[in-house]
């Protein structure tokens, strides 16, 4: 089995969970009287805040996985349901941000109990990303293997980057701004940053995004 | 017609249908006062349990689809309309996922009835698989067609495993953890062992997932 | 420009619609006291039914579209803004559906409206189809264009099946289950049937679905 | 990496989110009495007549997206990210969409805010497309690269089209109706009008989209 099916599913589903993050969005309509609108759309900014950072970390997901995906030479059905585990938790990205948006980031226990969710999904995604990492290094399962004495160093890069959100996660039980801005840095550092596979690799021969 | 668009149209159906299940999800935000957000997530634990059962379940049926639709040489307008049969069982698991978690499981004639429905979606599902794994024994619709021989044996695989869904539905009607722990064993199954008509062949030549 | 892009955004127009008519399917949970669901699931027979119906009408329209598409040889700017049309009509029938499904075929007015804005909406998707058939018979657009002698007799038979819906369209301001049996024939037939451009081609070479 | 998965990820958005445009479409069932649904699908005139503006609009976003991403020759970091702030505009459509509907074209300070979100939406989905541009014209990112002396005609003309979203946004301010219809002009003009760099490039060698 080639990869491009894999692909083709799992795009879908992250353009199907980016588009949803959309559903959150609504205005009661003209029942409450007139000059509301511009109240109403004011009153949505936890729902845009949260739907900015969502829309970009799924973003960041699609571009992070397609960068690990098209390094693989032989796709076999451990990998599929690995990638299953980590759609899993891409589908309720948009659950849990409208559980962040509903909750205002307050300082309430409802409102760190939120964002700690949020933060508890992205580090279940997290997961399922290194899986898909660790199931990479083995065999012949990469166009251009890692070579053994790298596999620590990538996987430390690796599993630092879900420990941001098993911290992002402490933290929101403490304060739910704290911990909102900590996923938010993550995401812009994501940005900005090419992921730790495609810099390895490139050290080697070239980089795999260009 | 080559398979692509066949794959590229089942696939979007999937990743719509896996997507649409954490529709599901919804907590009624902080109308309700203080700390009461942990409790309502705590509540939506059935919705999890069924989200979970399900999203392997659709994501299985995308892995043997996969196998069988790829094994495939010809494709005519017989087995577009199989697919879509089998479709339309795929585009109902979100409802009846979602009917199960409302009723939670309960012992009443509607918990009971809930799973029952469920069980009753996932046999229509397998009875439009085995309608197109019977259209590959015929003519020279397979790459490698099986042999006449290993047609019955290969029958008797794909049926029985959807008999077991036959039984979850029987099951439902005396007891709905019962049958849904029958159906969540299937899935957990199907996740270790490979599709029938994959291993069969997979005894001819070589793996045809690997 | 090559077709596939054009198929790609079709098929993923295609499937998320297909998968939308699920949502029309809603039971109100267990509020209103036990012993319900059953009663519940057997009201919503004529959403069902309407999902039946509009379910494999829209694969047929997607089948159909793939025969003519794949046919086709150039991709221009016209061709892309009459796709949308038949896209436009396509988007409409989750609506129509569970618009039909709401009145259940009723004898009384509102249940003739609805099934007449069923027919409408399929007769303008008809009329989308016609136009991108118009658009293939002219220049070097197809890769085998029909002989001009042909080109009456095809419109004949495209135009036709949209006249039905036409028909459809008033037998329902006379009766609402006379005009959805006439909308769900069609669909039979189309299952059963290949769809003039494919059957008038295949007279001339071979079968373009096979 | 090659252009295929990231016109894949845009068009299952383009897809998702067109598709979700006739969510919008809602009529009460018969609760209300008889008689009531041909009146019901009257009241959703503005519902209908945005659908048409932001369907044909997202189509338009769509073709354009296509002939300006299959000019490019290598795809890297920024242009993905570049793709999400266009794609995070695309997202919110149904919503802006929905907006207007809700409101009517009305003559109320929330008419004319509503329809004054609508243009600020695609005012910003057209900065996301003049980036992406702007990223086109430096190195060596082209199949065809603009000479430089053509450079700042088309930025010009790529400008003054995101400028008529601002005009509209401005316009709604005084006036709701008149900043719809200058937004469906751009519409209808764009369907008859090629795009910018598919016009000044087709001047050098030949149509991009024949």
């Amino acid at each position: 089995m080639d990869r491009s099916r894999l692909e083709a599913f799992s795009d879908g589903v992250f353009a199907v969970a980016i588009t949803l993050l959309a559903l959150n969005f609504v205005v009661d309509g003209p029942v409450r009287g007139h000059n509301h609108l511009l109240h109403d759309l004011g009153l949505l900014w936890p729902s845009f805040l949260a739907y900015l950072v969502s829309f970009f970390m799924i973003g960041i997901i699609w571009v992070n996985h397609h960068v690990l995906v098209r390094a693989i030479r032989t796709v076999d059905r451990t990998l599929l349901f690995l990638n299953l585990v980590l759609l899993l938790f891409v589908v309720l990205i948009p659950f849990a941000t409208s559980t962040v948006a509903r909750y205002k980031l307050a300082s309430t226990l409802d409102g760190r109990v939120s964002v700690a969710f949020y933060a508890a999904v992205f580090f279940g995604m997290s997961l399922g990303f290194s899986a898909i990492f660790e199931w990479t290094l083995h065999g012949e399962r990469m166009h251009q293997p890692l070579p053994p004495e790298q596999h620590w160093p990538a996987r430390i890069r690796f599993v630092s980057g879900g420990l941001v959100y098993l911290v992002a996660f402490g933290v929101a039980l403490l304060n739910a701004v704290a911990s909102f801005v900590i996923i938010a840095v993550v995401a812009v550092y994501y940005i900005f940053e090419r992921t730790p596979p495609a810099s390895t690799r490139a050290q080697g021969t070239d980089a795999t995004l260009e």
